[in-house]
């Protein structure tokens, strides 16, 4: 069958969001009761026109162009990038999921997250502008005042501005408790006061230095709104004395004029292997570049309170990471397509069965080994497409379900599974890129096909937003110890259920569920053993095998919630559903056993281990 | 312990060479008589020095100016490659592993792939034209005419030509049998004739195109020898049709003196996404750049008989095939050596028991995760390493074994392991790199560093000299099936020896060999039940699950090869070597099973899949 668009399968999407998820149903709500059928569709219809025609074809052109530092020191981009952002900003899609008071949508997430993912398959540097700021917006609307909402989230929602969250710093990337980037009340500003801005906040001096910020710094937008955390004087040593402040890069009067530049500058770009259309800076606040208000540092507003910035960053955290694992799905997707189309286009060699020279070649998607590749990249796009949308589902749940205990246990199975949505598509999105690659042969290796550009895109999702060993310690240290186990026997609870419709079933997906509900058994017996340990060491040592371990089970139980409600329907859709299930179920799922021994054996190897052995 | 290099560690190197492979009793034989211990250690220090001083400081520059054509049509590279290859030939490396009779050192060719490591680790891209070049002298001396080894062979392995192997074309990459380029005899040449050479191989004309040559153009040497792939009149369709051809871009008179320009003209260059230091090219042979002699077509001579073109070539895959899986070993290795010394030097975070943010923080060693990623690529490099030097170890015994059997043996398990030399080291060395980067982190996407590039050089390794999937198809039809099981069940002596010697060294060296011959027995069971299958075809269609499972038991066996001699011994270094293989058989050969079911079972799902639902 051919494939309508090489970004995303829109019949799978629509299979997921309608047939699974039953998406339509949230317009039941009174938050979503202008959206129905057709205006959700209509939302992926801008999405995937506006990647297909604006996005994917300036891909290759942004990443042969990076971003540079020109001669007045300003960062030089593509015209083209600025031109996808305008075209971006058109759409309407970047307010859509706001609340409606905010000039808003009121978009289920759920359908953003699937339109998203048009755009990260078009381009994954160019969408990543606009969600950075939806993300910084969106913590804004949630945590800051009113005057702060109005002066600094409302420019970005409407797309005037872009937003960044600026947490790391060139010394402390993955351990934030460290940072020193210092935030002093300023005895000039007050509110209202000399720094040019009234936000309710109070206003604060920083100085400090801050690493690894994507869109840290552009001229695409007349003014970007940094979030960035920061000690305050006499803090407490570690994560909770560290507080979260707004620093526009330009400042803004209480009427929204814009002001003096304050003093943010940049101090270098870095050069990334891949997602180079997102520009990614090292940027020095309050180092004496500009002095706003004739006063030295980097003018700020305290967000929250003093000493709640890394909590309420967290806040953020799971739909920031659910976004990272929708990119990794995304590249895995698109490059998986392409290698399909390839596959299928290409002739080389002869059956296995049929080796007479002097027959013509078949097209290589008839090789089993060809075959291989492509069922293995569309189990784990298509699984993870499944991932991604259910949590997002969540994400609705969480913000709408009728009763509190219902939007509680949607936040807890969310806080569960969002370490593995991160995750498992950076792991096996990037593996479905080398598998792309690998179709094409020699032609995947050059830069004249995208699939090597996608692959070097994607190798970056298992290190930001918090690496693939700190996804492990999330979960096993947070979301499994922590609760003492209630949030994974709640999913053992629908994972269960899912079993059981598959009995109902029959055929393969009977027996899929009876393997699943094995793998299962094994994880809850597993995870005992870490409840009654007394050293928790070895549980957190191995985090990592967890991680990926219940990453392949919540995948296989996504497969199998798919074939559930492919059960009894015909068609090339379907049975390609079936036979990627059949893979998962027979090449993936046995994988588990083997991750599994290692948490449960609490292999101490690495734990004992002299380093001055390596 | 400070690492003295970051290419390849020296003192592995020659645990694996003395210790264990007691390569410096190969002066006892004849061919090897004027080497010692000394001689052979004097070779590495050569190859480290070159490596380090004129080879790895150059990686990154020619990663960022890869190949281009010029305005006058010629290959446009960095000036400091061929600064790098004079110093190569300088060095007299490059005739070291050649008869004397040719010029050469007749050095034990394992010590050839220990001293290349280096220069693969050094750049992988540098090295590439000498070793392809020599596989090409060496497949003349082999096959070539007293004249052609003169005029063709010498100048090369002298260093002054380089030469390529011209095979694939752009409609025929794995399937040569379908190559389309035509050798004509050329009735105007004959001997000592109008094409201005006497090879003692007859006179062609060849017309055609040839795809991914690498070192296929450049001006680095005044000749370039391009051994040439191409059909005949009337010849059979398929492989039997296919002769080989000797075919110089410069074409040379009988004393050697450059003449006219052949007719290989350079169609384009390859950009791809690593190993940029080697040019790869489109070249037309016969297309009418030039016309040598006043005629059409590019003149090339007939090596060996008409027809046996494919049979010579493959003859010379066993060394091409090795040298690539120890590019990818050496890729690993010096990732591996990299992210070692970053993780001793970066503080980051605190340990898993005391997470006082007051104390000050550790190196990322400490971090259990951080030791899980460097001690499973000191497992795949070092156990790669172990692979590699085995194979190179086997070239000797099959030239040199004092008995016809010995060398018949070593040819036959040398065959039986090619297809494993080659893929395991392309897949897990190319993991070890991913894992490099994550150690670094966000700097370790950077380019400021240079494991990105060993990721994106060593990608290439699955693909060329036959892709993966092909290295499996050789395991288990050529090497497997077709000799009855034979080749693996001498294979399989060998690990239960080195079982029994396991077992007598006791501890973790026994426990290690009960686990392995495990393994083996699951092996030797499933092998079985493919040599009586009436249908081979599941087989074929699993036999990269087949290729991926032997590979890891092969390495496992290594593993506890290194044990049984570090048994006893005491010190950091031997410590190191049970630390990396008890992570070897307690996390790696524990994924066998499941592989090996996929290949017991016979799964179909590949075989009978309707393309149309993918």
């Amino acid at each position: 069958m051919p494939t309508a668009s090489r970004l995303i399968s829109r019949r799978d999407l629509e299979f997921l969001l309608y047939e699974w998820l039953h998406v339509e149903s949230l317009s039941e709500r009174e938050r979503f009761r202008e959206h129905d059928r057709e205006s959700l569709d209509g939302v992926l219809d801008i999405a995937e026109e506006l990647a297909t025609e604006q996005f994917a074809p300036i891909n290759r052109l942004l990443d042969e162009h990076e971003p540079t530092v020109g001669a007045d020191g300003t960062v030089v981009l593509p015209s083209e990038l600025k031109a996808a952002l305008e075209a971006y900003a058109a759409s309407g899609l970047g307010a859509a999921t706001f609340d409606e008071q905010y000039g808003g949508g009121q978009l289920p997430y759920v359908i953003h997250a699937a339109s998203s993912m048009y755009l990260q398959a078009g381009s994954v540097g160019v969408i990543a502008y606009p969600f950075l700021s939806q993300a910084n917006a969106n913590l804004l609307t949630q945590h800051g005042t009113p005057e702060q909402i109005e002066q600094f989230a409302l420019p970005v929602i409407e797309g005037r501005w872009f937003g960044t969250m600026a947490l790391s710093e060139p010394h402390a990337g993955s351990s934030l408790g460290d940072i020193t980037t210092m935030a002093t009340p300023d005895a000039a500003a007050g509110a209202g006061g000399g720094s040019g801005s009234s936000t309710g906040g109070g206003a604060y001096r920083l100085k400090g230095s801050k690493m690894w910020i994507s869109g840290g710094d552009h001229e695409l937008r007349e003014n970007i709104v940094h979030l960035v955390l920061a000690r305050t004087p006499d803090a407490p040593a570690g994560p909770k004395g560290i507080s979260l402040f707004i620093v526009p890069k330009v400042l803004v009067s209480p009427g929204g004029t814009l002001g003096e530049r304050n003093d943010v500058a940049l101090v270098g770009l870095n050069h990334k292997m891949g997602f180079r259309g997102t520009t990614n800076a090292l940027l020095a606040f309050g180092e004496g570049s500009f002095t706003p208000g004739g006063q030295p540092g980097a003018v700020g507003y305290l967000v929250g309170q003093v000493g709640a910035g890394l909590a309420i960053m967290f806040d953020m955290m799971n739909e920031a990471r659910i976004g990272v694992g929708s990119g990794a799905v995304s590249l895995g997707y698109t490059g998986y397509l392409h290698s399909l189309d390839y596959a299928r286009t290409r002739p080389q060699g002869r059956s296995l069965v049929s080796r007479d020279p002097t027959s013509p070649p078949v097209m290589i998607v008839e090789h089993p080994d060809v075959r291989r590749m492509l069922l293995a990249q569309k189990s784990y796009v298509e699984g993870g497409l499944a991932l991604t949308l259910f949590c997002a589902r969540l994400v609705d749940e969480v913000r709408t379900a009728p009763s509190s205990e219902e939007r509680a246990a949607a936040d807890q199975l969310l806080g569960l599974l969002t370490p593995i949505a991160k995750s498992w598509p950076a792991q096996w999105g990037l593996t479905a890129n080398a598998l792309a690659i690998q179709v094409l042969g020699g032609a995947g290796y050059t830069r004249d096909f995208p699939v090597e550009q996608f692959y070097r895109d994607n190798r970056l999702n298992a290190i930001h937003e918090g690496t693939h060993g700190i996804q492990g310690i999330d979960l096993v240290g947070r979301k499994i110890l922590r609760d003492g186990g209630v949030a994974l026997a709640a999913l053992a609870g629908r994972m269960c259920a899912t079993v059981v419709a598959a009995s109902g079933a029959g055929g393969e997906p009977a027996a899929h569920g009876a393997a699943l509900a094995t793998q299962l058994e094994a994880v809850q017996r597993v995870v005992t053993k870490l409840l009654t340990d007394a050293d928790p060491t070895p549980a957190l040592a191995n985090a990592t095998a967890a991680l990926e371990a219940l990453g392949h089970l919540v995948v296989a139980w996504l497969w199998l919630e798919q074939e559930v409600v492919a059960a009894g329907k015909t068609g090339v859709f379907y049975d390609g559903k079936r036979a990627a299930a059949a893979y998962f179920f027979g090449q993936e799922l046995p994988k588990v056993p083997a991750m599994l021994d290692i948490v449960e054996r609490g292999d101490r190897l690495t734990l004992d281990l002299d380093p001055d052995v390596l």
